[in-house]
């Protein structure tokens, strides 16, 4: 008759600023009657975002969206729309050309895939005349024939290597490359691919300092249903799986199919709290000059019991590699004639090693190609795709864990602050058109701000970032359009104070100017610059005694004094002639929790009203003044009239 | 690239009322020094309740539970206490003697055990000198050893079954009977008891009307270690069990223990919206004249992203007899020889039916004890004793889900409205120190009100209802002390269509004595009362016109006007001489959600102010003036002195 409640879970806290979509001009684009802005590309040399929606192609100048360079309509004409509608779907939704794929084939050239009415199709698109070349091409196995149905696909040295759906029915999942010299793709079984739901594909190269002559790797994260648990109703597994660019298939088995194809489970989960994401919603590569090795960011919701939970786990390269390359597989056995139960394998694993890529050792033992690998390696890679071990993310609990929202995309910045550490800011969006902006800082995540993108509060179904010096933008797409946002707005913080509390680390206080300026916008040097990522505001100059406002009330009236404070993390404090009031009394009241109202005014009220916030970083609590008003009550000799206050 | 969200779950509305501390008149026990109010007894026709708290017994009058008529005091031994602590454990907390079971043993005895700093001890205490006997009975088997373990038991014909655990460490669960002629248990296995924590036990009597020769059966209720799913972490499966009270063990085969023990799953989640309620809280068991069939209550809370979920589910007897009757059985395969996989058994099952109880179909074919079962029977249900069958709720689904709580216990009364329809009404506390009242209607459950019970907040761990006519009362309590509350408050609501929109089975409007009347404790039929437990409003006679109070203002002032709301469903509106206000302009204000702020008075803010609120029952919305105020205001011929509001 007794059990524990109650667990010890580090929700992340509410962002510290909240930009409602008025508090601040962002720059927008939508065309009438063209709607899911889905799928983006930039050209950073061209500073041109190239935007695919429904039925619509748009090429619009990077630095400022609002400026459409070019566009280009490719409709479903009328003949194929009657066909798709007889098939049972919808004429006004399920029956156009939902732009999926947009990957560039050339410079001059981008590689365009639609749904096409069901009937996906593929074309070239020229981008100095900014028309389609008409190739025509069969977009099967590139685009899904639903534009509801997931999908994900990148170009590699003119490759297109795409996870999505094959059929019209969109039951038979694959992954697979779209090559004339050799296409490969996955085997249609549930060991392979079990309803997979697709998130993210992208390359990574291989290290030019490996001495082991590796081979570039496409990963391809998505979900799918687990095999290897047993639940009371289906339950999703987050993947990534791995090919080699230099995979030919095999000769007889595995004859162009992956033999380079191996999937693991990405743990996401707190079990001490019983949490658990098991739905991946997006991956971010961050890589760069300043990282050792690629990281990949993913953001998570719950399957199970989700109310409004998120995550963002991070997992190394390295640590992916490991598993593929040194990791247990799992192998399925028959439990009484018709149950399948996946568990670790334990006997001998064949050489070369199943599902690594042509490396040095391998040419060394005169396997050249995959096309040579000897059956026993094959058959066994045809049979365990799946890893045992998982990956486990770094510090091995989520980065971040956030309440009241469902995170759908990510796209990570790496950025130095004033002191010269290196900051990963996550710019994480929502299913209600926010944006959240949070820093990895020492002690735990920072949610600096949260901004409304979209006023129609439509899902953000599509993040990108570019992150050019001088040139850092967030752009956003969604069913009804696309936005662009700077990546900071430190001018909206008009004290040293609000700048400093802010631990925004593209921000600075100049005292120079006596403004809150954009650090890596800002040429020369940051010396004279004040920023303290840990909160201290110490370094800021006393602040300048504030201006009072001076009012003049009657005997008997109320006074309302005005208050402003943005962040969400403060407390409002009022004070009288240097001692705090209580409010919520008969005497005082609050509106909108910061003004702040007197009932039946009296001499006595005459004096120095003060508005104070309170925040309190690293248990230091900072308070500023924001308001000071003085107040003057002045009896009306005149035949008095009660007042009755209730 | 895309994942749906959102899930379409009809979770409860928010209670109706919500009553704070210093709202009602809650009688209240607590004995100074005492904690842990855990363990109730009730006798009805004593108008007794007896209390087990940490080393205290208490008889309370059950009319008036702050009237304490008998304590007596168990304390654990300083020796015993020293011993405790040697043993590493807390000398001021756990090292003490926690009150774990308090049945009736004869109408003059209790049969107490307590924990008694780790060494449970049972005793009999006399009702007629309020003394224990000092029989210090060892209590292993019948009480934990440690206070936070988990625990249920019920006496039954003189004799204790119980759940609990049965060793120093809590490692060794076990079900047993304690019995001179026939003591059982369970055995220590994975397949019988797998890490379970008992929530619950009672008896269910034979159907006085079966032909069949049934026997009486125990059922407990607790929640255990997943041995049929696998998850990424430990599963915990709700279960209810059950043994013949006519059980007598095996002679060779399972000789001591129970040959009737078989256990299912009980099911509460709603797979659609991915809610998985596998948390089991507390068990009620509905039994009463009106009702063909006993119904058990579970309150459930998720484990998994648990942040404040609960849900209640409801199942009848016969379809919990049915899976144990006539259901299949799970059976363990071995996997690659280290794991283990449960599977339905789909091999022939041996007669008599294994976990059967004897009845007349088996002593007709000679088994007239369980002592004769052949050893076929007796291997399998050693073997096999979970149902791979599942328990249903009814209609399948919970009959509640509500957020942002954490249910712990429930009980349940049946009661019949003025209309003659019956209605279960639901009592169920919080880990927040409240209790929340709810009734299941034709479309859906309504929430009537949330009573917050412990000012301290502190979790229920026990509830306790007695519904005797004209004493219906329930009994809460907590770590801190006890607590008696009204199963209605029908006079606070003071107008007929607050009693009605109220929609308490218990309250009806009595136009007699213009009051809110509880029926139940009415003498007499309940003719001319009003109750429509849809909420419809139109039998009220019409309102008479409601006093209007007069203000008088100073030009330029401010005025409060007043207005109280007790449901947090309505909508307050203010109309100014039968207009609508739009609140929250640069004029009006609303304080506090409901009072009227007019800001800068001018002689044409003089007129008739009416606060209304408005509520929507069924589609239907009742508009109720609740406050109405005439305004006056007068331009005081002065000098003026210019107010300045800002």
């Amino acid at each position: 008759l007794a059990v524990v409640f109650g667990m010890a879970v580090a929700f992340a806290p509410v962002p510290r600023i909240t930009w409602e979509h008025r508090d601040v001009g962002l720059v927008r684009f939508h065309e009438p009657g063209v709607f899911n802005y889905s799928t983006l590309l930039l050209s950073e040399h061209k500073d041109t975002l190239y935007v695919g929606a429904r039925e619509a192609v748009f090429a619009l100048n990077a630095l400022n969206i609002a400026e459409k360079q070019h566009e280009i309509y490719w409709k479903v004409s009328e003949d194929k729309k009657a066909k798709c509608a007889e098939k049972g779907k919808s004429k006004q939704t399920e029956c156009l050309n939902y732009i999926r794929v947009l990957q560039p084939l050339d410079t001059n050239t981008l590689y365009v895939c639609g749904t096409n009415a069901f009937q996906p199709t593929c074309d070239h698109l020229s981008l100095t005349a900014f028309k389609f070349l008409g190739k025509n091409e069969d977009g099967k196995g590139r685009c899904p024939f639903d534009p509801a149905q997931s999908y994900t696909s990148v170009m590699v040295d003119g490759e297109l290597y795409s996870g999505t759906s094959y059929n019209f029915l969109g039951s038979e999942p694959i992954i697979s490359r779209h090559s004339s010299q050799s296409p490969l793709r996955t085997e249609y079984a549930i060991p392979w691919l079990n309803e997979p739901s697709f998130v993210f594909t992208d390359v990574i190269r291989r290290n030019p300092n490996d001495t082991e002559g590796e081979d570039d790797k496409v990963y391809f994260f998505f979900m799918e249903v687990s095999v290897e648990y047993e639940f009371m109703f289906k339950l999703m597994i987050p993947r990534i799986a791995r090919v080699c660019k230099g995979d030919q298939g095999g000769l007889r088995t595995l004859q162009k199919k992956w033999t380079s194809f191996l999937k693991a489970r990405l743990i996401c989960s707190k079990p001490d709290s019983n949490l658990v994401f098991n739905m991946l919603q997006d991956v971010f590569i961050l890589r760069g000059p300043w990282l050792k090795e690629p990281v990949f960011y993913g953001v998570f919701t719950p399957q199970l019991n989700n109310v409004g939970l998120s995550a963002v786990c991070v997992y190394n390269l390295s640590s992916v590699e490991e598993v593929f390359s040194r990791g247990k597989y799992m192998q399925s056995a028959t439990v009484e004639q018709s149950h399948t139960k996946w568990v670790r394998y334990n006997g001998a694993v064949p050489r070369p090693r199943p599902g690594a890529c042509i490396n040095s050792e391998a040419r060394a033992a005169n396997f050249t190609s995959s096309l040579n690998l000897p059956d026993k390696t094959l058959q066994f890679v045809k049979d365990h795709p799946l890893m045992d071990d998982s990956i486990t993310p770094t510090d091995n609990r989520p980065r971040l864990i956030q309440k009241d929202v469902n995170y759908t995309q990510i796209v990570v910045d790496r950025v130095q602050a004033l002191d010269e550490t290196i900051c990963d800011v996550m710019f994480i969006s929502t299913d209600r058109g926010a944006l959240h902006k949070a820093v990895s800082l020492e002690n735990g995540v920072h949610v600096i701000e949260e901004t409304q993108l979209f006023q129609d509060f439509s899902p953000v179904q599509t993040l990108l970032l570019s992150s050019k010096k001088g040139k850092r933008f967030v752009y956003a797409g969604s069913n009804s359009g696309m936005v662009q946002a700077p990546v900071a707005f430190c001018g909206k913080h008009s004290t040293c104070v609000d700048c400093v509390l802010a631990r925004d680390p593209y921000c600075a206080w100049s005292p120079h100017t006596t403004a809150c300026v954009t650090l890596h916008q800002e040429h020369g040097s940051g010396r004279g610059l004040i920023q303290d990522m840990s909160g201290d505001v110490s370094a800021c100059p006393d602040k300048v005694q504030g201006s009072s406002q001076q009012h003049f009330f009657k005997h008997g009236g109320t006074a309302e004094l005005k208050c402003s404070q943005k962040s969400n993390w403060a407390r409002v404090v009022w004070k009288f002639q240097n001692g705090v009031l209580k409010a919520d009394s008969p005497k005082y009241s609050l509106v909108g929790r910061k003004n702040l109202l007197i009932f039946n005014l009296s001499t006595g009220d005459s004096g120095v009203y003060q508005c104070l916030s309170e925040e309190t970083v690293k248990n230091k609590t900072v308070s500023q003044e924001l308001a000071k008003h003085v107040l003057e009550v002045k009896v009306v000799s005149s035949p008095p009239v009660a007042p009755t206050l209730l």
